[in-house]
């Protein structure tokens, strides 16, 4: 008789989607041999009960598809989520406030729930099985929509006093800077984002200086990031240009973040990253640059990470199957 | 008989002078009841063996004051100083690199020796008996000629990978800005510290603003940051205005450190707190201001360091006591 795996399940719950992945997370090695056990994806209501009847929805086909049910449950979700496992507020999840999420699903399923914010839950499976692996000091840039960072130091998962550490994005770095959606003047994911890159790329076309885009999107106004990737790849100089523009931008924070927590590696995720290996190339370059005294201290290793869009649910996967 | 204490020394080298205090640092209660048995001072000479001849000598006069030899000895040091001990290298204390300054103490006085950047060591004061004590998330921003910073997370002192961490004073928070004599455009520290605030008098009385300043100072370019000061503690409305700037530049730093890792308390400290605690009382204000999501989150304390110029020596006779 071949004992049961003892199997867990994490989910991420993001701003349209939320997708739930089970596997053998106690037995990971490394993102190459990770083998997700069931998957399934559903899109996001925004409203709580909903989202809870939506996982647990989720939690029964999953089970049933794997033929046993779970351990644990792990979630990372966009906001922020105090030490408890409350979702005080998400910019995200629009009207979803002070939702007790785990403690609700943990009544609902019968096992024991761990829930984090989604991008410190991918800096988690960065860490133990991604482009962070052997690091003790590790932070996790995840550009997309906006910026979600992520800090493993010491070796553990940083949460900070209330569990609202990473919020990396909301730094200041243009102090004088254009008001943000936040209201704040000049901070960092301003700049350095999916809509950052769509205004670089805009105000290029609205100077005369950027033609190939405004070829390729109709008129200036119509310029998207992803006008920028496919110039990028055809390799079009005024795009690379843009591009590395784009790098410098990131490596200001980057370099921020190297100067308050000296991290060994810096792995660079989120959905941008599908930009390619320029994109990282770039960033390191530029945050060798910003960095001061390079020349007195080991360089930072940055990374591409390795989980891509899966990060967040496996890392909550991880997160869950360590808990028990 | 009376047993004799086990004593121990810190030792705070900065640009101009070398602090020393002796006490009964593994007894400390709070920084009211702190009582040093010996101190000395001695100027800085630039040279990595004139450090160490001036350390041996003040050693052998405090322990003669002491009655008793130390048990172990504590060096906070400014510059970057790496795990092993070594001051890589000091923007403070010109020529001096490499220095390996632990094993050549060690070796020279036959007893423990702990070295720890000057502002790392004055953050431990503040954690373990001064302003931040009872915080296990805390941060020490400390404002001078430059900005020093420091941070226990989880209760411990945070070194970061190399010991590197806490240079937040070279955050960039204005990407666009003046450059800084590191070459870096728009640091934090170019803004917030002595030279930030001489600056900031001095524009201000070259547009006409600041009459009061120049009357006192004789000129625009005599104006000094004492002269705000002198001005502040005569109500002088300009000065005060002056000085509300000068706390908001100094909270967008802040609120940075507060987005990156969630402190319970930030200890302002350095020399520039002499100007009193409208400076402390306006950096809350607007940390309250900068902090995202400031009504879902419980408010970051904002309090004066305890500990003034004694920091660093004190923290440093702390980490020696703990470390025997």
């Amino acid at each position: 008789m071949v004992d049961k795996l003892s199997l867990h399940c994490g989910f991420d719950i993001g701003g349209t989607k939320i997708l739930g992945i089970a596997a053998d997370y106690a037995n990971l090695g490394s993102a190459d041999d990770f083998r997700p056990l069931a998957v399934r994806r559903m899109l996001v209501i925004e409203d709580s009960s909903a989202i809870v009847q939506s996982i647990l929805k989720m939690v029964g086909e999953l089970e049933s598809e794997c033929g046993q049910s779970f351990s644990s449950v792990g979630v990372g979700i966009a906001g922020i989520v105090d030490r408890e496992g409350v979702l005080r507020y998400s910019p995200n999840i629009q009207g979803v406030y002070d939702f007790e999420i785990r403690s609700i699903l943990q009544t609902e399923l019968g096992c024991p729930v761990v829930v984090e914010n989604d991008c410190t839950a991918a800096t988690w499976a960065e860490s133990q099985i991604g482009a962070g692996r052997g690091s003790r000091y590790m932070a996790l840039v995840a550009l997309g929509t906006g910026i979600g960072t992520g800090f493993v130091l010491d070796g553990k998962l940083y949460k900070g006093w209330n569990g609202f550490a990473g919020e990396s994005g909301h730094m200041t770095v243009e102090q004088t800077g254009d008001k943000h959606l936040t209201g704040a003047r000049g901070p960092w994911e301003y700049y350095v984002s999916g809509p950052g890159l769509r205004r670089l790329a805009q105000s290029a076309a609205a100077r005369g200086d950027f033609g190939s885009a405004i070829e390729r999107a109709g008129s200036v106004d119509a310029v998207q990031s992803e006008h920028v990737h496919s110039l990028i790849v055809d390799n079009d100089p005024r795009a690379m240009d843009l591009l590395d523009d784009f790098c410098r931008y990131t490596a200001v924070g980057v370099a921020n973040l190297v100067h308050v927590l000296d991290p060994e590696t810096v792995v660079i995720g989120g959905g941008l990253i599908d930009i390619g290996e320029q994109l990282v190339d770039g960033i390191r370059k530029w945050t060798f640059h910003y960095v001061l005294g390079g020349e007195y201290r080991p360089k930072v290793k940055v990374a591409a990470a390795q989980l891509a869009s899966n990060a967040a649910a496996v890392g909550a996967g991880l997160l869950a199957a360590s808990s028990v």
